[in-house]
Order: structure tokens, then sequence, then C-alpha cells
């Protein structure tokens, strides 16, 4: 299939990238801005990749013994004042209810009443409510452990939004667990930190590093926050999952208490750990092209359409009857343990609009069927991530169908690691790693990841700061080597990801 | 199997039936009250029933055309402010927002801070934030009809709540449609309130009568509202789904217009239609006894327990392999379209406890196998909705499980469609209906359902509020026989539903 003379997204990549990223949103019809300052509407398109994202997740979670539940939305104002960092790091973002009513205003209009006598907070991430809960479920070790997990909507009154990235009310899980033992909540931590690395590589195709947060980049309240981080196109890092050992703190301020296989009454240790609509975000900046969203076949909704192509009413009926037959047999092959999920596009619209409607969508495989390919019994397909189409015949097609699809999101995949791997270095002085950090940014492009060796967060937050970098994480693998911090000269038993970040 | 010398849940049915349903709740691990006044939290068991439901009504909606999206949870006040008798239904029980964070109060603790130019309120329902958006969405008459579903929580300030019937946050889904002509609209209100039917019928096997509201029943906002209305098993209805043609109404506040194939701009004419999570509280009511919850083989989350039983070491391996066995021969049967979903239950707990566990919880089918069972080859079976136990040969078990619990999903159907036909009947003297309406109320019976001939709604309101009755609906099946109204003596043209209700 030959390509437009010009790209579908204006601007490009190179040009303007996070405009590039909104025109992408807007040309795929995933999600736009509501008259509500800072929330999004989520389209069906959009919609549907996260109904997917959520299945295969949901799986993964009952898979390792979670169940799901659902809390009020609701968190009184007391609640989140029982632990202190947690209210700290939220207190500036919090939707606040403070009546149940309208009346008439004697100024005309509405105006709030019915005062409550406390505050209601629209949950910004349900710690405390849920732990209050847990409190009265948690009685023994036999009631441990507790594994929960809930699909539901927060809000975070954010000042700066951005669709799917950053937005006031955003749609996630949250998994919510207690456990006797410090081990064995360590043990679920990681466990979760690392579905989601299997569920970002193996879904979505985007390729992660597994680490832990510094302390000042900790969720608040939490002992220990790890995450899964992904390298954008534009080289910049963004967090696409957190799990956290939260220790004794959340169950000391709720009073999650057990009575011990000894008969002494104990704290217990929970954890949480949550992804949300941001990874939709992360999956456009991570495969998306000039002419709009890619989808990685195994999230796609559709991974296959048919157009059918005709000039007359004749020729429609012929061609609709061998596409229909054609759409039978890819269905009946599978993909990743799933049946082939194809749809026809027989809407009346001129071909060319019709395809790049469907480029821009991200549909993995577009296949063209006119009466001359049906003569020949074959037909023409274009793959998303490649620009050129080509014929294949009919039969080929249908037995090759489940390798294509695979093959497909191997090579986004490989694509994604070779961007990350061509972008990442390490620095080992202060004066290459300003080089680094201080491109042009001509074409948009921040650095990339550098691991450097670091002895204290604090003594470099001035240089980090002045740079707009920040702190990934101190990654989990092949990191045992001590060295000497980068910007004091001082011993460092760890290096950590220095990147710029969403 | 043995009934206990007494039955699980206290009181029962006929001594308390509003405390039986509570503990039924409780005895069922379905949900429970929240820290949050109004707000429940639904338990693992009881939303995995949910999931469920959603999962069954989710295929119902994109079989008939419907794409599911996601809009903002709040709703700007001069929204709700714009179509009159909509405002006026929902501003008494508004959660409203008006700050976006919290402070240090200088007396302790915290307050609200930030506050919003304008209050938001927490969606009770979503016409008017759904509508803005397709106001931007629909500009030809080649864009509709626009046909959506959305799942999401709402939020209706009740004063006084009941676990699923009414609570201040509930889960629903609200569908949102849009079309080019009245007739259309009317046909999609129609198609809805026949799946939400076809639904109540073959899933929960809830027989409901679907009809029309009257001017003071309806949707507010609504030109008319059809309803599905299922008898408890107190005689008293429940209003289990609603569908309602908006007409021009919200087309015309939201400025909802297309450009109709004569070229002419004209307001589109919507509906909507929603089920929510009192649908689990009128499957409690519907199908539950005094021993708890009955769940309708088609929804239930495990429809068969398998209970091994052994008393030492050796025991436990050969019981263990069998059952296991057993369970994968059931899953290879299918009932209703789907394999047949069957757990084991090996905890360490005593054999009755363990029994009333799944009792309570409603579960259709319990298995008990034990040494002996296993040397004839045989179990013991126990359908929760027959009270003995009997043995059964383990090939025949495997090949009529499907017909069992189709068996069981029709029997429940009968039992509860015999209950309603044994409580219905037509009265047309206000002597008559004062009787019906006035039980001695020792058995906590609440009349019926009485099909009475009424001329206007008006006249015979002071006649209902005294007797507590409602008018649920004029039915839409055999109405069409003139009469004079039982109340009034004027001539009548429909009849309609009069009971008590929840």
């Amino acid at each position: 299939m030959a390509k437009a003379p010009q790209n579908a997204i204006s601007p490009s990549r190179s040009e303007d990238y996070p405009q590039w990223y909104q025109e992408v949103i807007k040309a795929a019809d995933l999600a736009e801005n509501s008259p509500v300052r800072g929330c999004m509407v989520i389209k069906p398109w959009g919609y549907r990749l996260w109904e997917n994202m959520q299945r295969a997740l949901d799986d993964m979670f009952k898979a390792t013994g979670h169940q799901n539940a659902y809390f009020p939305i609701f968190i009184p104002m007391s609640f989140l004042e029982k632990e202190a960092e947690h209210v700290e790091g939220f207190a500036k973002e919090c939707a606040v209810v403070t009546h149940h009513r309208l009346e008439p205003d004697p100024d005309g209009g509405l105006r709030p009443a019915g005062k409550l006598e406390e505050p209601l907070i629209v949950r910004p991430t349900s710690e405390t409510i849920i732990g209050a809960t847990f409190a009265k479920w948690v009685q023994s070790h036999r009631d441990l452990p507790l594994l929960i997990n809930q699909w539901a909507n927060v809000v975070r009154w954010e000042m700066r939004t951005r669709l799917f990235l950053r937005t006031a009310e955003f749609l996630w899980q949250e998994g919510h667990t207690v456990h006797a033992t410090a081990e064995e909540a360590i043990e679920e931590t990681e466990r979760m930190v690392a579905v989601y690395a299997d569920f970002a590589e193996n879904w979505m195709a985007m390729p992660v590093i597994v680490g832990a947060k510094t302390p000042g980049e900790r969720f608040p309240g939490a002992v220990e926050t790890l995450s899964i981080e992904a390298m954008m196109q534009d080289r910049k890092a963004l967090q696409a999952g957190t799990s956290h050992f939260l220790g004794q703190n959340f169950s000391k301020a709720q009073e999650i208490m057990f009575q011990a296989e000894s008969g002494e009454r104990e704290f217990a240790w929970t954890t949480s750990w949550g992804v949300s609509t941001r990874l939709i975000g992360a999956l456009i900046m991570t495969h998306s092209d000039d002419d709009g969203f890619v989808l990685p076949p195994r999230l796609a909704p559709a991974q296959v359409v048919i157009l059918p192509i005709y000039r007359d009413d004749e020729q429609r009926a012929a061609v609709l009857e061998y596409v229909e037959s054609l759409k039978s047999e890819l269905q009946s092959q599978s993909y990743a343990d799933a049946p082939v999920r194809v749809e026809i596009d027989d809407r009346d619209m001129r071909g060319g609009e019709k395809k790049w409607h469907h480029v821009k969508r991200g549909v993995p495989i577009r296949l063209e069927v006119g009466p001359k390919d049906i003569e020949k019994n074959a037909v023409f397909m274009g793959r998303r991530d490649e620009s050129k189409s080509k014929g294949i015949d009919r039969a080929e097609l249908v037995s090759s169908i489940g390798t294509i699809l695979a093959d497909m999101q191997q090579a986004l995949f490989n694509r994604a690691l070779k961007l990350r791997e061509d972008n990442t270095t390490t620095i080992t002085n202060e004066a290459d790693f300003r080089k680094f950090f201080t491109s042009t940014d001509e074409d948009s492009i921040h650095g990339g990841f550098a691991y450097c060796h670091f002895a204290d967060e604090e003594s470099i937050e001035p240089l980090l700061k002045e740079l707009k970098v920040t702190i990934r994480c101190v990654p989990r693998d092949n990191n045992d080597t001590p060295g000497t911090c980068f910007a004091t000269g001082k011993p460092a038993e760890k290096q950590a990801i220095f990147a710029k970040a969403y």
C-alpha cells in the first residue's frame, strides 16, 4: 500500500513531540478533554483497549490468588490524617465534598447546602479506607494473607493535566494485601511488580526496568516502592506501575492487628500496588509513529480489519460473501491463546479515507479485498508497523495469521528495546552528566537513561533540579558493583537510572 | 444431607423479613456497611456475582450494537441546572465538591482549602455531562444512532440506606443513546427494557413485568419511563431496571443537534437506561431462604463446590486425587454455553461448618466425597434448593451436571413465578383495595400485586399515601380492555399494578 504523500499526524514526533502525542490521541479517537477541568472522556476505541488491558491484568491477579472487591469512593478527612506522610503527600490535590444537597440561591441558580459534619475526600488512593475495613476482617493469622484488588476511579487534583498521563480523574486498579510477616509482604511486593513487568513486556510490547525508588521518590507512607520504568520515544522515562511495601505504617495507623500462632496480638504487614489508564499513554508513546497509533496485536481490540472494495451492487455482493468467509476462517485461527479478532469495515466511505481511519487507530493488520484479488484467491495486506503492503495468497494468510501477529508483537518489542539500548549510557562524572541532559532539544530529544553510581539523594538534589532530571530507580539487575558517586565522588554501593521523566 | 436442627439465618423470613435480609447478606459474605455513611463495601463473593452480572449484561449490550466509554465523575453545577425537572429530581441528594485541597487548620488537623469557582456534583446519573459531550460528537444524521454505555459508580445522598437496595454510592451501568427520530429512540427504549427483562428472567431466574411508569413516577426529565418490576418474597415490588425515552428534553438542554438529510438542523432524540448493584438485592430477596443465599446457577461464581472428606494423610492423598479428576471432568461439561464452574474446598475446617459455609453463600451444588464414596465410585450431592442430599453415581453426575444446573435454574424461576401468581389479584373497588393492603402484617407480608383500572394519578394519591402503596407500572401485556377506576369510578382505559415497594 503506497504511503500518502505526507504523514497523517502533524506535527511529527521530531517537530513537536508533546503536540504529536495529543494529535495521535485525537486521530485515533482514544479520548478527549471534558468540560470538567482535568477530567477526560475515554472514547469507545480507547475504552476497548482499556477493557483488554483490564481483562489481561485481572486474569494475572486472579492467577496469583487475589480477589476483587469494592470500597467507598469517599474517605473521611480524619482517616487521611492518621498516616502523617500519606496525608502530606495527598493533601494538596484532594477533591473535597463538603455538602450533600443543592438549594435555590436567593441570587438565582443553586448553591450547596446541607453541610457535612466531616468533609469527605474523593479517594486519591484507598489505603486508609480499605485499611479501616481490613482491621475488621483480620483477626487471626488464619485470616492471612488477605489478597484484595479493586478496579476503580480515583481523583487527584493535578494542576497541569495531559490526557492519560496526568488527569484529575483516572481509572486504575489498586491491590491491597495484608500479611503476617515482613518477609511475606516483601515477597508480595516483588511478585506484583514482576506481574506488571510481565504485562508491560509481553502484552504491551514495552520493555521495562524493575527497580526500587529512592526515599525521596517513594509513595507517601511506604517503606519501599518498586516500579517499572519505560523509555518513551523522546527518551524520557515513564513510570508505568508501582508496588509498595508499606511495612507496619498503615496497619499501625488503622490498627490492623492479628493474633499470631504464638497467641500474641501483632500489627500486620501490608502492601499496595497499582497501574492506571496512564498505561495507555505509555503505549501511545512507545509504539506510535507519524501516521498515528500503533497497537501491539495482543491488546488490539481488532487485530485484523478487512476493507471490501467494489464498484457496484453486483460486485458488492460477491466481495462481501468472500470477506465474510475469510473473516470466519481467520477467526478460527488463534494468536496468544485466543481467537483472532477480525472486523469488516463496509461503511460507505472513500477507500483512502477508510484505510487511513484504521492506520491512525493502529489496527495491526489491514486487508483489502476487491474482485481482482478474489479472482486470484489472494488479498492485499498492510501491516501497521511496515510501510509497504503486499499481496498474499488467501490460504497462506489464514494459516500464518497467528505467526504474523506474533511476529509484529515481537518486532514492536525489539524496536522499543533497541531505542532504549541505543539511548542508555553509563556516566561517571558531572560534566558528562550535564552534557547528556543538556541536548540542543531541536528534535524534542531528552538525553536518555544514564546509569550512575550515587551516594545519597540530598547532595545531588540541586543538580537534578537544575537539569530537570530525576532518579527513576535503583535497578534490580546487575547492580552489585560498588563505585564512586558521579557528582560527589563519595563511595557509592549502587547505580541508579537518571532520566527526564513524565 | 441432613438439615441442621435449626435454620442458619435468624430471624427467619416470617419472623422479620427486613432483618432476615441483612442477615443473609452477612452470612453469605456479600457486603457490609463501611465507615462512610451510606456507602457499602462489596466483599469478594458479592463482587464475583456482580462481575458475572456485568459480563452477561455487557455481552447483551454489545450484541445490540452499543459501545462502552467513560465520562467524568464530576458534573458542573450549571450543567444540572439546564434541565429543570432533572435538577429538581436530584438537587436534594447531591454530594457537592467545593474545594480542591486540604490545609492545616489553626485549631489542629486539616480543613478544606482552594475553593472552586463552580461547585462540582459527584454524578448521581450522567445525562447532563454525557449530553454535553454528545453535542460535540453529533453533527450529521450520519453520526446517528450513537449508542453508548458506561459502567460507573454514582452517588445519591439517600437518608435511609440499605445494603444493595439503597446506598449513597452504588455501581451501575448507564446507557445513553442519540437518534434522528422519535420513533427510533422509542424503539431503543423498548429494546433495552426487553434486554433487562431477558436478563432478569433468563439469568437471574426472576420473573418481571414490563410496563410504563405513570407521570408521577417517571425519571426526572423523561417523557416516558419503562421499567421491569419483580415481586419479592414479602410480596413487595422491586423496580429492577428502567429505560427512559427522553424526547428532546436533554438534547434541547445540551444542544445536541444534527443536520438531517433534508439539510435542516434538528434537535436529536435521546434515551437512557440503567441497572445497578440493586439487582443483587433483588436476587437475594427473590430466591434466598432461611438457610441463607440461594444463587441461580447461571450467575453463580461457583456452580459446584466439592468438599473432600478424610481422616488422615493417606486418605487425604487418595481423596484429593479423586476430587481433582472429578473437578476436571465436571469442568469439561457445559451449562448455558459455558464450562461448568467448579471449586474444591480443602480448607482445614470441621465438615459441618464447611458445608454450612457454602449453603449460606448459596452455591447451587455441593458434592461430598470420602473414601467410601470413592469405593462405590459415587458422590453425595446436595442441591441448594432442595432439602435432601442424595448419593449419585459419578458417571451419571458428570453426564447430567448441565441438566441438573438447568433444572435448578428453571425450578427457581418457577417458584418465584408461582409466588407472584399466587399473590396477584384484580381489584375493582376501594374497599377490597384497602383490605388487600392492610394485612395484619404478622408475618411481614405486604399484600401483593393488585391490577386495578385507574383514571388519573392525582385523585388517588391521598389513598395511596395513606396505605403506603405505589403505582408500579402500567403493564404492557393484555391491558387493552377499558374499565372504571377502582377508586373514583371514572372511566379508565388501562390497568396499573399497585403494590408496596422497595
